[in-house]
């Protein structure tokens, strides 16, 4: 497949065009940002090492019924897509109280759920993202109630699947964010990337975060910290 | 009916014990507070006017099918109500993009919803009243599965009843508070007030504001706006 222009360049990743319509190249960037954009910098070899979590967790999920995007590798900083228009709705699924859902309600982080939640938020930065209820996806015309239901759906069905497969090597999967979108046929599939920049994994012993919030927070170590997830899963 | 011992002074009000253990007086204060308490003041008379707004809407929702607490005045600056159980949970009915939605999902103050909406906030101070959905509100375990659609139910109903009164009065009902308890049945009932530090009312014609926001924002004659509110529903 031929690879043509640049089609967007976001904080983590550049997609670009081929001579394929329903195909995209995505590049993972070793850039990363926290804080709404307050706080850059780059993880050694993090777009390596996300591009083989992403295309070992995609192949897991499409084993087991979920549609994503992943279409297969290209060398090692990218993977080819089924090319996507993607919702304007991000779902975050969480098990265990963590970031803004500890602030929200007041949990303190680590805390377990009764059961898996599932939260939407409005992809639009100069908004923040901010959380909204089925009723403003609804006001805004994001989702029709069908493709409301199927996202949860999907989403709870991505949690069982990730959530069993850390657990058995020994993590926890507090919580994650992904991001759905449309194929040419109007199929709901799921598309931009799995890793620990959009999910919350800590070592289900100690607890230690193995994740983005080693970025966030300054805890040091993280490019280590995602080597150990990439070591963890066989990625 | 004897009135006893203070029981709670809140922002705008206070509330005294009485010799009938299932009622209490609820008096209403002019202070004003406003920006999470951030601002305060006072509104001359508000605490008369906010007493008579309240007595005429909850006498107008008990006429059409709303149960709620008002039992009857106590000179013009109180009522008996049933004592209730409050729930934790507020509850906002839009019509009109306003405040805090205007500023989540990005909609111009004064575009009309297309449906209204009913959110939920969780009543807490120290958390600032996050907006929480019925997902938090189930890990909370602040509403049984029944109570949260009741309230709903309830929630959208006072609107279509308030809306259809106030706009009959040159009034559009842009959105308002409601909060909810339990009595000692267990049975949902109406709380607290419904006044121009609840609602926003705007004049249908100019959309003039003649509620709380000429407070918050600064923009003057709010004790006259508040007037005309009780002149124009007869309060």
């Amino acid at each position: 497949m031929q690879v043509l222009d640049k089609l967007y360049e976001g904080k983590a990743k550049i997609v670009y065009a081929t001579d394929d319509p329903d195909v995209v190249l995505q590049e993972f960037k070793d850039s990363a940002t926290a804080g709404d954009g307050a706080k850059k910098g780059t993880i050694a070899d993090k777009g390596r090492m996300n591009t083989a979590i992403s295309a070992k967790l995609f192949t897991l999920l499409e084993e087991n019924g979920v549609k994503t995007h992943f279409r297969g590798l290209q060398g090692d900083h990218a993977m080819f897509i089924t090319r996507l228009d993607m919702l304007k709705v991000e779902c975050v699924a969480r098990n265990i109280a963590a970031g803004s859902l500890s602030q929200r309600i007041g949990y303190p982080e680590g805390k377990e759920l009764k059961k898996p939640i599932v939260e939407f938020y409005l992809k639009d930065d100069a908004l923040h993202d901010p959380l909204i209820t089925c009723q403003h996806i609804q006001e805004l015309g994001l989702l029709t109630d069908e493709q409301f239901a199927r996202l949860k759906e999907q989403a709870l069905k991505v949690n069982d699947v990730l959530r069993a497969f850390f657990l058995e090597r020994g993590l926890l999967l507090v919580d994650f964010k992904l991001e759905f979108g449309l194929d040419s046929a109007g199929e709901l599939v799921l598309g931009d990337e799995i890793s620990p920049d959009t999910c919350r994994l800590w070592d289900a012993e100690t607890h230690e975060k193995l994740d983005k919030d080693r970025f966030r927070r300054d805890l040091g170590d993280i490019a280590e910290a995602y080597q150990e997830i990439v070591r963890r899963i066989g990625a």
